[in-house]
């Protein structure tokens, strides 16, 4: 029998996980896909996470988390000629992705609409799907009174400013895209991916439909993105306690409140576990390192098993 | 002394005869450019004759009459992967060109200050300006009520359509782009440039005030566009008697009517000179070929001599 899985992604950690049920012949995935880090660079509508998860999932991701593999950078080598700034480095084919989507989003046509015509002709078999089509952006506060647009914090200014809160811009009227809360409510297990609680997933919860659904849902399992308390790449440890919550995988529990019923974690972190079980959370500890995907498809495979048998 | 000259251009003709006068110690000159042809692609706001102009200047100018020389296609054939309409090509250095003009326009920059910034780069010494910062744009009647953009027209379609009417969407509030009505008043001789009458100078003229002050200049001189009565590229012979204008150079005087003081026309039409002689029109006939630089520089020295000394 087939499951159905659905998982909240942000880039990297998210996609990664993502190629796990790619490639799990049983499992029937819908990656909902963070689009608080959406901006605009160089007229283009840019949806990193979106794009991570696609180019990871068609094996073309790029070796730094972003863009596609062995893509050029003619364009923007002239753009820089022409005193253009270009920090926001954007490869040939991963250029013409985004113009693509930003000719058909002039057009008319919703972000999810392009997202699936982008993962079918990527030959792609899991639903890839935004969040919302709607504009939410995420912003950080990083001084007094200092509103960061979250490219801005995160590519240009190198997530290195403090983050004291966070907000999602359009989050009162963003509506779910298409089939999102229908796919959650289908699941058989949400699973939050290793993606930085505050500023990946929270965007897609901040969806409020979405919150409702994953509320509703039959289980879900969330992915701690700390290897022995800090994260692998990015600002996910640094991000929980500068926003006030516990250090460590507390963090993370803190971040998804009465949400989850399983937390992975690694084993790095295994002493953690008893301070973390309870109120109806059960913790999982071993390795959580899935950047190969062997290793994707083993760990998921472990989480399908705790599903028990498929019905 | 200082020749000061406005030379009304289109494209590849007007291009080859700017490059003489740039090239011309004594000369400073103010190109004004045809923006009838631009328009949008890919979202990115073209104005190939601005740009022909720019390339040819720099001696950069690609070989078909348009974009840049050597430049590569990176970004189309990416483009074309995603099922993206490509007949209008445009080569990567182009497109980055293209893209600096659409980005400072958005932020609220106005053509004239762009392309004199352009200019500026590429280390060209004459003055290109564009005809009108304000939207202009020349259509052709192709067909019972059927009025086609001139990009549709001209590349899509390649100029193939019998051309009856001409118009110019925007012209009754295009304003000239600053400095061109001092330039044309200042100037020792107005050149029009060997492009299509109709669809290339005309929607210069179409701003109003363009137009009075070169009716107002000092002396106005035009260069045929036609060799043996026919265009050498393009369907400027084609679109003159199809709008009802006589046959051969009696139809580009027919173009200015009592506009211009001199027409130079090759001398493979020398024929013509008595029928066209009169009426205050002197008639020049030699080589009119300006093709390669040098060629370029002749002729337009041979122009500037017949204005006697400079005072």
């Amino acid at each position: 029998m087939t499951r159905r899985v659905v998982l909240l992604s942000g880039g990297v950690g998210g996609a990664r996980l993502a190629r796990g049920f790619e490639h799990l012949e049983d499992v029937e995935a819908t990656v909902v896909v963070n689009v608080g880090d959406d901006d605009t660079f160089y007229g283009w509508s840019v949806s990193p996470d979106v794009d991570t998860v696609l180019y990871t999932l068609a094996g073309q991701e790029g070796p730094h988390g972003w863009g596609r593999a062995g893509d050029t950078t003619v364009l923007m080598d002239h753009l820089a000629r022409f005193g253009v700034d270009t920090r926001f480095r954007i490869g040939d084919a991963d250029a013409a992705l985004n113009l693509y989507r930003t000719m058909r989003l002039r057009d008319g046509d919703p972000l999810d609409a392009i997202t699936a015509d982008l993962a079918g002709m990527m030959g792609i078999r899991s639903t890839v799907v935004p969040a919302t089509n709607d504009r939410l952006r995420t912003e950080v506060l990083t001084g007094p009174g200092h509103w960061t647009a979250f490219q801005e914090y995160f590519v240009l200014r190198g997530h290195r400013d403090e983050v004291t809160a966070v907000r999602f811009a359009g989050e009162e009227t963003a509506r779910p895209a298409p089939g999102v809360v229908e796919a959650i409510s289908d699941a058989d297990a949400v699973v939050i991916a290793p993606s930085n609680p505050p500023l990946s997933v929270w965007p897609i919860l901040a969806v409020r439909e979405i919150a409702a659904s994953v509320r509703d849902a039959r289980r879900v399992m969330a992915v701690s993105p700390l290897f022995g308390g800090r994260a692998l790449k990015g600002p996910a440890d640094r991000v929980l306690t500068s926003l006030g919550l516990p250090p460590g995988n507390a963090g993370v529990v803190a971040a998804y409140p009465g949400l989850i019923q399983d937390l992975f974690i690694d084993g790095a972190d295994q002493a953690d576990v008893p301070a973390l079980t309870g109120s109806g959370l059960s913790v999982h500890a071993g390795s959580t390192r899935i950047a190969e995907k062997d290793q994707a498809i083993s760990f998921v495979r472990l989480m399908m098993d705790l599903l028990g048998p498929a019905s």
